[in-house]
């Protein structure tokens, strides 16, 4: 498995009609996209920072993932995604047989129509890992 | 104020003897420094990915900001670095200015003999922010 660079960092937050103001105008980003994910129960707003997007995650539902991550540790980094090129099912192949405990063993469709999978935080050191590939 | 990329992302861990080899024998990185500040209480490790570095986090004192932040949260991503080019104290007073909370009012000295200054995360939706420049 070779990883090029970090794809996104995924943050959660409450709201984004909250937070995109927050990140154009103190840090100076400029949102390019807002996107909804219903299969994943967010709604996703993106700004490009160097290579790496910044990813903010509003739960559409208090039930989603991104609820029930606020609920329980408040805002902040939910996901670190990993770009692999296009080689994901390989590379899932390869983690699993070293031991690493997949969410998803198969790639699937995520924000932005790329190949996405996530590895289990508890394999990973306590960082929910994403992979992503286009 | 410009922040032209992810300088690095803190991963705090509890033993750099176990995470460094998660971190190279299955993501595949390579860890080409450690060093430990002994201001901030913490032993860290560093990886190359993309334009981005993963700095690992041990601390050298449970007292210490990282000590804290494992007993309270667990291991897992404890910040994210802007870089700012080489104007961090005009950035520190233009985020001053905007009513963001500084944790640093003035650049101190962090790894790698970078200028670092921290903005605190009340201010910033839940994540600790780090600003650096060379």
């Amino acid at each position: 498995m070779k990883i090029s660079h970090i794809e996104h960092i995924g943050i959660a937050v409450k709201s984004l009609e909250e937070a995109i103001p927050f990140y154009e105008q103190k840090l100076g980003f400029t949102c390019y996209a807002i996107e909804e994910v219903a299969e994943q129960k967010v709604k996703t707003a993106f700004f490009q920072v160097g290579e790496t997007k910044i990813e903010l995650l509003e739960s559409t539902d208090p039930e989603g993932p991104i609820g029930k991550f606020i609920e329980k540790k408040g805002e902040g980094v939910h996901h670190i995604a990993f770009a692999v090129g296009d080689g994901l099912q390989l590379a899932l192949d390869e983690l699993g047989a070293k031991g690493i405990q997949l969410i998803d063993k198969a790639p699937r469709k995520g924000a932005e129509g790329l190949n996405i999978a996530f590895l289990h935080p508890k394999s990973t050191l306590g960082v929910l890992t994403e992979l992503c590939s286009k």
